[in-house]
């Protein structure tokens, strides 16, 4: 192709439809197949983002909030995803996602990867306002697919009431708004027996 | 629950993910699966966006454009994906969408859900800057990803060159640089066999 700055932005692009590839721990509520990818989940996401912007505690720039959401989990093409819950055990992890942003915002032209790379790095420092939202939609929303699906992925991953409450809590309170929401949909989930007291 | 705003609005995140569930036209170029389906294309042209917003010839507002890509397609839950070769030929498609965007739009709070389906029919009307590159984006896609896939779609849907060029002529053309990318693309798919001439 004539134009090269152009062809580097379609290159990235093309390399992003592997994220359509990488399954996640979430399931389907509405959808034959079992689990979702992470195209779907970082365009759902950002919807809800969107749609639950009003409940941020803080000012924020929906637009970095959405461009940040947009690519945060690209890393995982290369790093694969990992379930909170096992992220603290996987030792190599921080480690393979540096690498992996790297390589993939790499593709694009000098200035504008590595902008994208600053998004993804302010996600994963969680200290912006809109870091910190961002996190808490990216948290509340497995949430929500595991209580519309009776909770098939607290049994797969063979975690209980409390270590699903603990492992999101320092994320969800940043939105308190959806941390009271969280923490009624883990009470209703431990009601109607989806999950597991201890 | 006891926030019924915010349980509106779930109900309509929720409602989305049928959209992973509506598989388009395009392959996939790097997933053993084969076609796309609306999340994912929603997701993907999102981030192109975001990439190739700096060949708008007007001043577009990104943060506008991002909100209208990432729910331009939720009407197909409901009216089904219709190739846009297709499209002329399907007389109550028009009808089926609007009523689409008022069923699914509708689940959202008032005022939040009207805004959403505002951006809908921007989208649909093709008018602002804003929706005539968003509409630029989403055709494109399809033909990256034909190319990248040896032309599978066009060979799916029996449609040639000249049908190809005319139809996504006049959206494109609006971005004149990805309208000279389409191009080139379509020129080298003549050449390379991935698409026939007449």
């Amino acid at each position: 192709m004539t134009n090269s700055r152009m062809q580097q932005q379609i290159d990235f692009l093309i390399e992003l439809d592997r994220a359509k590839n990488i399954y996640r721990n979430s399931y389907l509520t509405a959808v034959p197949r079992r689990k979702e990818n992470d195209g779907e989940h970082m365009w759902h996401i950002s919807v809800m983002a969107i749609v639950l912007q009003e409940y941020s505690p803080q000012e924020i720039d929906i637009n970095r909030v959405l461009r940040m959401l947009l690519v945060h989990d690209v890393v995982e093409i290369d790093a694969g995803d990992v379930s909170v819950y096992a992220r603290q055990n996987d030792k190599g992890l921080a480690e393979r996602e540096s690498a992996a942003a790297k390589r993939i915002f790499g593709i694009l032209p000098d200035g504008q990867g590595s902008e994208l790379k600053g998004l993804w790095e302010e996600f994963v420092a969680a200290q912006t306002p809109e870091a910190k939202f961002a996190r808490a939609v990216d948290r509340l929303m497995p949430l929500l697919l595991n209580y519309y699906t009776q909770g098939n992925t607290w049994q797969d991953l063979k975690v209980h009431y409390q270590q699903v409450l603990e492992s999101n809590r320092r994320t969800l309170e940043a939105v308190p708004a959806l941390w009271e929401y969280a923490r009624q949909i883990l009470e209703e989930s431990l009601q109607k027996g989806y999950i597991k007291k201890i």
